[in-house]
Parts: C-alpha cells; sequence; structure tokens
C-alpha cells in the first residue's frame, strides 16, 4: 500500500540534495517552492534555470511539477514535484503578457504583493489598503484565464478581501494562520478565512515560528488543536499545510526577503533589531522528515485517519486539480 | 481523404488574421516562424508573448507548435501549427541555462549565428571563420540534450561544417538553396549540402528572390528541376521547404534583419543601395496559398505523388519527430 500523500504548499531552503533526500525519506510528494521575492523577470528565469539544473542533477529525488497528475507520478516514483511559486508579483514587472510567459515556464502560484504596496495590491505591512488596483484587475483575470494560482499570504485585508471576490477561482493564502490564534500581522483574521472558505479557497498553515503563538516553543499540539478549531470554522477540504520552512538559509536571504531594494534602511518585519534573522524552527518540525510529527499531532487530538490525509496532502491535491489548467468556458 | 500535409519551415510574415486564413486556404499545417533576428532575451520573450496573444484570439486558425504530434492536429483540424524560431542566438545571451528556459517557451530551432560572428560560430557575411566557439560546443551540446535544432542557414562554411560533424542529432539549415544553382553568399557549397545530407539533416529550399537564380524572375520550373538535380544529391527525404516569405512587411524590417543594433553605418546584406528593400516575390510565389504552384511544378519535372509529399511536409514532419524531445540516454 502507498504511503499517504504529503504536500507542502510553500517552503523556500536553500536547496540541496540534502534536502532532497529529506523530502524523499520524508515521503513528501510535491512541494511550492519559492522562487522570487522581490527578483524581476530575468532574475525569476535565473531561479528557473537554476532549478532546471536540479532536475538534471538530481532526477532520482525530484522532477518539475506542473499539473496535479505529476504529483501522483512523484508519489509512485518516490520523488518530489516541485512546483514554483512567486511571493511578489515583481517577475510580471508591469508587463500582463508575462503571466502566461510565467506559467509556461512553470510557474503556478503568484501573491499579488509582498508586504509592500505593489502594482497589483497591497502588502500587510503598509498603512493603507486602497485595495486591488486597476492592473491588478486585468492580472487577476489573466491569472484566472491562464491556470496562474491567486496567493494572498503576506497581503493586507481588504486587498485579500477584495481579491476573493475578484477572482472568478478559488485563491490560497498558501502560508498563514488564524490571527485569532496568533495575533501576528500575517496572520488572517475570521472574515478573511470565513470568506476563502466560502469560495473554495485553501489556507496553508504555516510552520514559521513568528506565525505561531508561543513562536519556537510553540508545541506540536497547541498547533494541531488550532488546526482542529480551523477546520470546524473553514471546513476540513479547505486547509493544508504551507510550513514556511526557510532551512539552511544565512540570515541574508531574511534580510532580502524584507527589504529587497525598496529600502536602504533595515525593516525587520517580524523580527526585531535584537533578533533580526531566521528564528529556531519548533523541535517538531526542523526539516521535511518530520510531516509524521504533525500527522501524529492531528490524530492526537482527534481527526480521523480520512481528515489527516486530507490535511496533510489529499486537500492541496484537489485544489490543484482545478487550478493549474486553462480556465473553462 | 485528408489533404496532403504542408510544412513551411521558414517564414517571417507581419503577421495577421490575413495571413493566418491564407495559410489555412493554402492547406499549410505548420509554419516555422522566425522570432528573433537580434533580439536579447527579454525581447524575444516579448515576441513570444505577442504569439502568445494571437494564439488566444485566433483559436480556430493558429495553435502553437510544441511536438510533431501538434501538427496532425493542425492538420486534422484545418488550423496551422506554429513553430518557433531564432535566426541568432541573441536569445540565449551569454548565458547556457537560457536555452532550456527557450525550449520551454516554445524555441524548437536556433541559428547559432546570423551572418556575423556571434558568441557561438561564424556568419557567412565575415571574412574569416575560426569555426565554432568555446561556448558554441557548449551550447551545441544543450541544444542536443533538450531538443533545440541547430539552424546553420546564415553561417559561414567552417563552422557550418563542425556544427554538422560536432552535433550529435542532426541539423537543419532551414533556408537555403544549392550555391551551384545560384551562388548567392547565403547559398550553400556541395560540400555541405553532401555533409548535411549524410548526416541526416535538412535542407529547406528558400524561395527569397535573392536566393533564386533569376531572382524574383525564376521560373517554377526552373526553382522545381533545382529541386530535382538535390534530391538526387542529398536523397528525396532529406530535403523540404523553407520558403523564407516575409510577407507584408516594410522595409524597415529588412533594414532590422541586415544591421539591427550591430552597425551605425547601412549594411545592404544581399540588397544594394539601390535596391535596398524586399525584392519583389516571384509571382507563383506570392503567399501561403501558393503552395500548390510548387507541388504542381515538382509533379511536372518527374516527382512521384509520395516524393512531393515527401517535399512538401512529410519529411519536416519526420524530422520535427525526432528533433523536438530530450536526447535519447
Amino acid at each position: 500500500m502507498a504511503a499517504p500523500l504529503t504536500i507542502d504548499c510553500l517552503q523556500y531552503a536553500n536547496w540541496s540534495e540534502k534536502i532532497f533526500r529529506q523530502m524523499k525519506n520524508g515521503g513528501v510528494s510535491a512541494v511550492h517552492v519559492t522562487i522570487t521575492y522581490h527578483e524581476d523577470f530575468r532574475e525569476t528565469v535565473e531561479q528557473m534555470a537554476d532549478w532546471n539544473r536540479r532536475f538534471e542533477q538530481f532526477p532520482d529525488l525530484i522532477m518539475p511539477g506542473r499539473t496535479a497528475a505529476d504529483v501522483r507520478k512523484a508519489q509512485a516514483n518516490g520523488k518530489t514535484a516541485i512546483f514554483f511559486g512567486a511571493q511578489n508579483c515583481s517577475p510580471i514587472e508591469d508587463d500582463i503578457g508575462l503571466v502566461e510567459i510565467c506559467h509556461q515556464l512553470g510557474l503556478r502560484f503568484m501573491q499579488l504583493t509582498y508586504n509592500n504596496q505593489s502594482l497589483l495590491a497591497t502588502g500587510c505591512y503598509e498603512a493603507e489598503d486602497p485595495g486591488i488596483t486597476r492592473m491588478g484587475k486585468q492580472v487577476i483575470k489573466e491569472m484566472n484565464r491562464i491556470g496562474l494560482v491567486v496567493d494572498m499570504s503576506h497581503s493586507a485585508d481588504r486587498s485579500t478581501l477584495e481579491a476573493i471576490e475578484i477572482s472568478e477561482r478559488p485563491i490560497a493564502i498558501t502560508h498563514a494562520n488564524p490571527a485569532s490564534w496568533h495575533p501576528g500581522l500575517r496572520n488572517k483574521s475570521d472574515d478573511i478565512l470565513n470568506a476563502l472558505a466560502q469560495s473554495g479557497g485553501m489556507l496553508g498553515f504555516s510552520l514559521y515560528p513568528h506565525h505561531l503563538k508561543g513562536k519556537s516553543e510553540c508545541t506540536v499540539q497547541d498547533f494541531c488543536e488550532m488546526i482542529a478549531r480551523t477546520a470546524e470554522q473553514m471546513g476540513v477540504t479547505q486547509i493544508g499545510i504551507g510550513s514556511d520552512l526557510c532551512q539552511d538559509q544565512p540570515d541574508s536571504v531574511v534580510e532580502w526577503m524584507r527589504v529587497g531594494r525598496w529600502s536602504k534602511e533595515i525593516d525587520y518585519g517580524e523580527g526585531s533589531a535584537s533578533n533580526a534573522g531566521f528564528p529556531p524552527q519548533p523541535e517538531w518540525f526542523k526539516d521535511n522528515r518530520d510531516f509524521g510529527n504533525i500527522r501524529k499531532g492531528l490524530t492526537d487530538v482527534g481527526f480521523s485517519k480520512e481528515d489527516v490525509n486530507r490535511i496533510m496532502g489529499e486537500n492541496w491535491l484537489a485544489f490543484f486539480e482545478t487550478s493549474f489548467g486553462p480556465q473553462s468556458a
């Protein structure tokens, strides 16, 4: 009997053979990997070319993920299908034609904004959120047409609610938790979670310590109880994992994420001057071999085997099935 | 019974609905279209995005061509499959990673050079030809691995012979004629044609007047007799059509082809100061509805029906079948 499906809908590791082997050993059949924070189109293509080289170098461990069927193919062959995502709209610059070009190159998720105001929408660190822009409306329509998922993980509330409303296809918040559990700026209000669920969208639960109650000290039980409450609120079919695992990254990378090229001053984001680097992961989720701890935690808080499988992978797979192809007429 | 297959392995028209309808009316199931003369990667992507918009706008007339199977699909549905080609290596800039990226975006042919020295090889207008460069050898290997066809239509003799030798997969000269028939600088020596044929490569016969004996006055009989002699020389399976049709283009476009951004002085290429623009097409081949004239001409000079079908499309299709996918181990 095949091992149950595991999908992680957000990671940004310092990719290496070691990590790909951990994915294999952890039975992770698909990962949505970030390829862009602030990179423009040409720089994003460079990231894609780097991935092409990894696919060539490690064909027994990883494969390009383009469709839901690729997840099953990876699962059957003990590999991990890699799906590309951008955490910002910087790859499309000011050119709507790049939406389809990026999709042709494998992009399957794109955040409309990363923390700041973008050409499309407002990020969660801005003081004012005027909602989806003129270009934003055009780009959402184009993303819908082609099958590029709108991701609002780092967006502000009004923009997020408007994106849910405007998008003709369900959107995703790939990596965030309920603000009612832990009121981080990146976690999401009940209004957003309810609207997301009602529109058929997906929430991926984050394991980034700044998104966790108790941060690095959060227990697996506390995390899984939060999932149980969210399942009651959103429905057990609209939730999955989006760990936001940033394994083996030097702290210079979190600085790039936060500041990119947009500021000459340091912005500490969710961190602080005294705690500027990546926070330590909870000891029960350090790398791709630890998804079993979450499975066990979900079982322990009372989820059925079937629901555990949904949360750990089947829900994302169902979402992939309807999200990555052209919009039906 | 389906109409016989027609493939044109080089055109660079001023694309419009009118021309796509002429392709349909002419029964042309596949066209290799040029998207690059001197454009860099980003500019080439812009051309691809323009094509994406045409595919969206005219779904009943054209479709993206990626594999040989797409040709049969287009033929069955009365459409034209559009295959992208670059007449220069400018789209990959100095970055070997862009070979695969361009292939992912649909590029299926790439000339190693266009008239001048490039990073990869020497063009046919240079005084000296030192052969395939260091980067050229690496890029040919990568093109072979991925399934991007080496095209040497505008290359100098030594570089062309070396490309045939170095490439592990058959190459193409998509648009040129034998120099023994008309000694234009762009037409090819017997040494090249023989080496091309022996390696399993393909020659596409050009209908660009500067490549024709008698130029715009060339008769269809003369053209087809030249094909008959070349068939004897190269074998009837190694030849096809690559018309080099540049329909509806303003003369500014031929200037871009010839001079790009590489010279402040005008270079007239195959033209002259007194005849700088596009030359008029022979009256028997003005647009995509005229392939029937060539079919009839080939029959008239004695080709069997089967051989006419080979030359007009089946040979290119067989070449597409083995050329566009990954190299077998």
